[in-house]
């Protein structure tokens, strides 16, 4: 079970509104993943060595309240669901035990060309164990 | 109706897989709704005056093809949905008439205290507004 | 001689004391600096097509007043220095006749392995070109 | 005799040419900056709470060597000068013990209404506090 990820809000990561620009979620989200990726064993060097990298096809997030500078913000990243083509990933962040708001990213697998691939089939090893962190969450 | 609104990628934008860092796309939808808003006589300044604000409560963005450094990105916004208490807005990114990502924002309405107001209560005009822009795109 | 170069000031470009954030100043240098290559017909991308560039080895900013969202300041850049080994550009940022700051970037030259070059040598044109301008300002 | 502070490169801070885009250093020195006011007990909130704040005035950055995604950067800060009107500190950034960059900001003290202040005269504990780091360090 992979540990949470924390994001501290910088000063510049607020807005005019006091809080922190609805923008950087998504950049806390990439942060947070490729930590997860890391403590799974699959960090961003290890793709890259492999020529596989997981571009992000679609995101979406719901905010549910704000956090501002200096805020700790705990965010628990979660496989939702991995096939040859594509990976789900779902995001909720924490504030103090109330959440901040929850996301989905949705990733295609291409090699070092941009072409996609079968994850299954390029590198089942990493398949596999994606699709056990998977199911071992339902 | 609209002009579209037009983002040329900046150097800070792209990353080093060569491309605009998906998280900008979120900055060139507010972009380009503060432009709309502004269009069609609801500026931010106009909006703040009347102690109105219209937060981002969820975005989902569908990315369709990259773009990179010094493309001039095409914005389509067009208004989904409007109701007293959320607005929904659609994007359409073009590049070359190619189309680089579509994309949401759903807001809702809150005071000078962040308190959620009906819009269709505390400015009638603006809602009237939107509701015939939303309805003369269908 | 070159055109000034504008940029509006975005709303995440803000911050919680509600004026641009001091760092983004050196993103609008770039762009304006781009844009002012772009105008005396070496832009980006006949640069890196002739395999030069100019990274940045030093910046001094002199901050004199705060901008806000949509302010549209004016960068007026000039040709401080050329050398064979590295170039000298000054910035002046201007809000309603105003001074918003005063910058100074300092750039060496490259190859496409990184590797410092002397402009002279590898670029005598774009280096008369640059003297002149810097020689005509003076 | 206070920590350094660490940054560790986002994906996000990297441009194309794969490295961390320059004026990503003005923010990372602004986190170490403000780690260093928490950890001398002057943190952002009790300076808030005293009404007062330290706007950037002046940055100077001397970069030595690029830095990419995932580079832990250690942030020594050092404060060069303190008087009643203005601040210097210093700043050097180190990857596995070389040099990244070397930077200084200058910043002045104002009131909440923005009125610069004399420091010695409206907090004469942290004027003498800052006095003292400077002496210490000379």
């Amino acid at each position: 079970m992979a540990q949470p990820y924390f994001h501290t809000v910088r000063y510049y990561e607020t807005d005019k509104m006091g809080i922190t620009h609805h923008s950087n979620y998504l950049r806390f989200m990439e942060e947070a993943r490729l930590d997860f990726l890391e403590q799974i064993g699959y960090g961003y060097q290890k793709m890259e060595s492999e020529g596989l990298s997981s571009p992000v096809v679609a995101v979406h997030i719901d905010y549910k309240r704000p956090t501002t500078f200096n805020d700790k913000i705990c965010i628990e990243v979660h496989l939702q669901e991995v096939t040859a083509a594509r990976l789900v990933i779902g995001y909720t962040m924490l504030l103090d035990q109330e959440t901040v708001c929850t996301a989905i990213s949705t990733h295609c697998f291409v090699d070092g060309n941009g072409r996609p691939v079968s994850l299954k089939r390029t590198n089942a090893q990493l398949y596999e164990l994606l699709l056990s962190l998977t199911e071992s969450q339902k």
